[in-house]
């Protein structure tokens, strides 16, 4: 275990991720120096008790620290890395928290540096918006390279697990190309998708404000803070490029089945993807995706219907695995669907909710296999 | 208004949706007769109240009705639509729930039909699973064209609008067109992406076991029921296909701008992204997306917690937008996220469940304009 109370961290880079791990590393104890090429960002970390000792140089705020964390945008991560690596002495650990890894792990090429990448997503930006509960529950890949000092990987995933992250080990190119299929192709998609359906006009409806439950959550992580992302897509577009390629010919594949109504393929390639989709649903759940139901109500818009909800729910402490409550409109009310595993508990929650007088619909979340 | 209660329902198809339909008919007080080709499925409707007077023939279902409605598969859309249309008399109004609307239209050149697409996906089937509050708030497209006797649209109109449904009239290729873009595009996209993450392995990484937000959200409506699934992207594949295309010289416009790097271009796709993910949270939640924020915690997996929180903001009055409760794993807890309109709510919000002893990040869901 590492004591993280006992470290003199080093943040390079107090934006909303670098004050985030920094004020984490201040409520575990540790003492915090700060650098920042934005000296309001740096002022602004310090302002929230995220550095202790802000730096005016790079320099001075590596002097004599245990670990030093890049949080600089992903595009610079190569450069910053390097003149950290050069700049503090060898006592010192390196770490990032970039979004990517191949690039900044490639240029560091040092034992001292460990690559890592929390995943979490915020739209938010800046030291004001930082969080030491940032990382609470999240996955932070870690991606040690043959020549990394083991030491150093342990110091870096214990100060990550100190910060509640999960740490997960992977190559630096392996971590690209699963980031590319989970994350960038999803993110690339719903930028193409929600900008087709912006510029389509179909006989004055607007496919946008008609957008249903799919295209809607489709369009979750649509327009993410450009900032960021084109950092993102050009950093891995060689992972990104062969994805987007494999993803064009299973368009054309579609294509190819829908002009020739081929309705044994498209059967085929649903069937397939149900069970893919199973595969997720088992992973997300530890539970047989043949055993989860979503039990659906429709509410009125008005105050006290969640709390009413869950209290009925939690008298009968029914093992519910998740819980959404969509807004529609103020006319229309909303949509509550509890996710639970079994049929048993579907009937219960189904029977408590209407008793509390609303109508219920039952279904299984995923067909059978 | 109609008075439902008054009226002599047929339904032909007697499964989910069918079924859901008697039921809410049956509910108002219609007298509803039925009739289906699998005899078993007929039975299951009677037993659950749905159909009144079961019937041996398709004619003998539809004799002396008001409206007859059809809930047959989409490809048996056509000429079920036709027979009803020639075994029914005059005062007979027919209607359908077809996903697709051009074919059928097109096919009953009637005065006495109209189209009707209620939009409620579920992966239940089948009467067992009917609901009468199936479609309660749900958009409910109805599709007349010129010939359409008005009388005759008023009164599928009084129907659904009485089984809480939100009527939406629009023409059958406009329809078609739209469900391209807001329905079966999502879809399709859904599948490939399960499909191509399926199929890949990473030096030991499932991607599918690894999906984050972004390629759980795209995975939802993934493997949807192929029986159904197969009949809409065959019957509407001619929109389906312009849609693809259009989708995949987009993909290949990325392309290009990441091959050659281009960092201008690529910014502008993800601004006009966010500026369609902003008309998208204006058309859903009827406030400046500018003012909604995310509020989220990370909770431990144990009983009680729902309801503790939904008690403490209901107590508060709070103006919640949207509540997820998404469940990671009994090992790392769950995550909870509230959207509400108005930072000044957010800070309510985020004040409150730090009173509760929770870790909170507060974020804008929308990146400025």
């Amino acid at each position: 275990v590492i004591e993280v109370g006992s470290l003199r961290i080093a943040v390079v880079g107090t934006g909303l991720m670098g004050a985030s791990v920094a004020l984490g590393a201040a409520r575990l104890g540790a003492h915090v120096r700060g650098y920042d090429v934005d000296a309001a960002a740096l002022e602004e970390a310090v302002r929230r008790g995220a550095v202790h000792t802000p730096c005016t140089s790079l320099a001075d705020a590596v002097e004599g620290v245990d670990v030093a964390l890049v949080a600089t945008p992903v595009a610079s991560l190569p450069g910053v890395v390097a003149v950290v690596l050069g700049e503090s002495d060898d006592a010192c650990t390196v770490t990032d928290v970039g979004s990517t890894k191949a690039t900044v792990c490639a240029a560091a090429a040092s034992p001292r540096f460990v690559g890592g990448h929390p995943v979490c997503g915020s739209e938010a930006h800046g030291a004001a918006h930082a969080s030491a509960d940032l990382f609470d529950g999240a996955t932070w890949f870690l991606t040690p390279v043959a020549e990394t000092d083991p030491a150093r990987y342990r110091l870096v995933h214990g100060l990550v697990s100190a910060l509640r992250a999960q740490p997960v080990a992977i190559e630096p190119d392996a971590h690209d190309a699963l980031v590319a299929i989970t994350s960038h192709l999803p993110h690339a998609l719903a930028n193409l998708v929600v900008n087709q359906a912006g510029t389509a006009r179909i006989a004055g409806h607007d496919p946008l404000a008609a957008a249903g439950g799919s295209l809607r959550d489709l369009s979750r992580v649509a327009g993410a803070n450009p900032r960021v992302w084109v950092d993102i897509f050009l950093d891995n577009r060689e992972a990104l490029l062969s994805v987007l390629a494999e993803h064009r010919l299973g368009v054309e594949r579609l294509e190819a089945a829908l002009s020739s109504a081929d309705a044994r393929e498209i059967g085929d390639w649903i069937e397939e993807a149900a069970g893919n989709r199973r595969r997720v649903l088992r992973a997300a759940y530890a539970a047989d995706p043949g055993d989860l139901f979503r039990v659906r109500i429709h509410v009125p818009d008005e105050p006290g219907v969640l709390a009413r909800v869950t209290q009925a729910l939690g008298a009968e402490r029914l093992n519910i695995e998740d819980f959404e409550l969509h807004h529609l409109s103020p006319e229309r009310g909303g949509v509550l669907g509890i996710l639970v595993s079994g049929e048993g508990e579907a009937e219960r929650a189904a029977q408590l909710l209407e008793a509390l007088g609303y109508g219920v619909v039952v279904a299984p979340v995923a067909a059978g296999p």
